[in-house]
């Protein structure tokens, strides 16, 4: 598959014949008292409990697992606020190849040493000042090596929508299903899988409401970029949607909605109380979104809902939720 | 059952019968990071993800379905310092019963509001200065309640049973197996399973360090009583083992060990931090002693370790967690 055509469920399926039994088959949790709370029926895809601690890992194994013998040799590069990069680093482990990270200066340092803990090495940037997609493209031509990019990417996506396409063959027919939403490699995923296998079920992605471009592209109906946002989701600090990620999500999402911080705060508050999971700010705006009622009609319904990651500095965490 | 007889494995086969699909059959959690640091292979029996967030409500559950119309009609009556109150309680809810618990002034706001959230009446008093099998008996006597005490009853011992042995059938066979050590409901019912599932398996307790009142009764032959101990393990801050539960843990348990407060942080936050889930001081007892090395043998060994309980306030994990 070219890297700019766009997949298909075809790729999906494909990936999870990739990645079955290298990548967790995650359970889905569900709660009695969260189900009271929210008023409808949920079904937590746990990707928190996914090795790497992020659903990234589905995407990283799929696309390097595709890469030809000169690729392998070069080995791959890898930008990313944090999960993306832990990925791509156990991937290229345990795929046998070498791989460097480029990662901000402010990502947790929980995400930081877990990379390096899997042998690859980090260079370190600026966020807010440089941009990590030339400083990628620059090693990559330098080394040799064959950069990966966090979602826009056919492989990556397809790797992605085996999160949801699992969530629908273990809970059977959603009604609705809400994923969180930063460069789209989840959500269009996810737009694929549920088309194949729920296609009556409403799709829907939340962003920070500090970074909305995909509210705005889907407006629009171009891709909007913005400022780096500061939101505390910051594994969906993006900028901007993809070249692949957007066609799908125009043409497969039911809507984007937001989350703000202090919602993503009461989600984890949720989260850690009720059903003793650690999740990350990023990893429960799906949650934040059908707890705050920004998801319409869904009372009584049966919602599934994509927790993403759970990697959080556990006193950055302690901060968050022990908080009144 | 006559409520002074010892119970068997029997008990625990019948007990897992009345509580199936009623109980949460727990998972088995694993990870490979946590196994590379304990240089064991651990088998987390997640009971901290049972209905109350805790074991507890496997032999609350046990107990009052073997009451009798008379009982039902006049309700159940418990002493508690948290977990099996609410166990009582919503245990208590399910088979239509009216519930007393009486608990410390001291217990976690969480568990106090679990428990009266469960339809209980709460009756508080000073855990220590005040002996609360007193104001149960009393109140009982008062009201024609029955008491069902949280470990020294056959019917609850038979009930917690049932967690070691799902642990065993899906696990498959363990070396050794440990858990938390209060009153010895836990340990004995595990004894009784261990012994009829995994003969050849070590089974130990472990009991926090401040109330050793367990090894003590262990090495003197004789249930010691000691001073209500202070520790974080609040669920083990029992006084001393009971006249069912000490002749069993005395015949079956290969040894009993201890875990310090510090010891508990440290377990908690590898709990949260590499396996992504929220677990109460006391809950880590089991894992604090294998990480310690306070078990011993253990290296290349099938451990099976039971999480016991995830019920801790919020702004008190992130103040044990968030500590450097």
């Amino acid at each position: 598959m070219p890297a700019d055509s766009l997949p298909t469920y075809a790729d999906v399926e494909a990936a999870a014949t990739v990645i079955e039994g290298r990548a967790h088959r995650t359970p889905v949790l569900r709660s009695r008292r969260l189900d009271e709370r929210a008023g409808c029926e949920i079904h937590l895809k746990a990707e928190h409990l996914q090795r790497v601690g992020a659903f990234k890992f589905r995407g990283a194994l799929n696309a390097l697992s595709a890469f030809d013998a000169g690729q392998r040799r070069g080995g791959v590069i890898a930008y990313s606020s944090g999960n993306h990069a832990q990925a791509i680093a156990l991937a290229a482990r345990e795929t046998g190849m070498p791989a460097v990270i480029v990662m901000p200066h402010d990502a947790p340092e929980a995400k930081v040493a877990a990379t390096r803990g899997y042998g690859a090495e980090v260079v370190r940037y600026d966020r807010y000042t440089q941009d990590r997609e030339q400083i990628a493209a620059d090693l990559a031509a330098e080394r040799g090596m064959t950069v990966v990019p966090p979602y826009d990417h056919p492989h990556v996506i397809a790797g992605q929508g085996t999160a949801v396409k699992e969530l629908l063959e273990d809970s059977g027919a959603l009604d609705v299903v809400v994923t969180p939403l930063g460069g789209g490699g989840l959500l269009s995923g996810s737009i694929l899988a549920a088309g194949a296998l729920a296609p009556r079920a409403r799709v829907y992605g939340v962003e920070p409401a500090a970074g909305d471009d995909g509210r705005r592209s889907l407006r629009e109906g171009r891709i909007v970029t913005i400022e780096t946002p500061r939101t505390l989701a910051d594994g969906a600090q993006t900028t901007h949607l993809g070249h692949l990620t957007f066609p799908i999500i125009r043409d497969g999402v039911t809507d984007v909605v937001t989350a703000t911080d202090e919602e993503l705060v009461g989600a984890m508050k949720v989260m850690a109380g009720i059903l003793k999971q650690v999740v990350e700010p990023t990893g429960v705006l799906a949650l934040a979104a059908v707890l705050s009622g920004a998801i319409p009609d869904t009372a009584g319904l049966r919602v599934g809902v994509l927790l993403s990651g759970g990697n959080v500095d556990l006193a950055r965490f302690a901060e968050l939720v022990g908080a009144p």
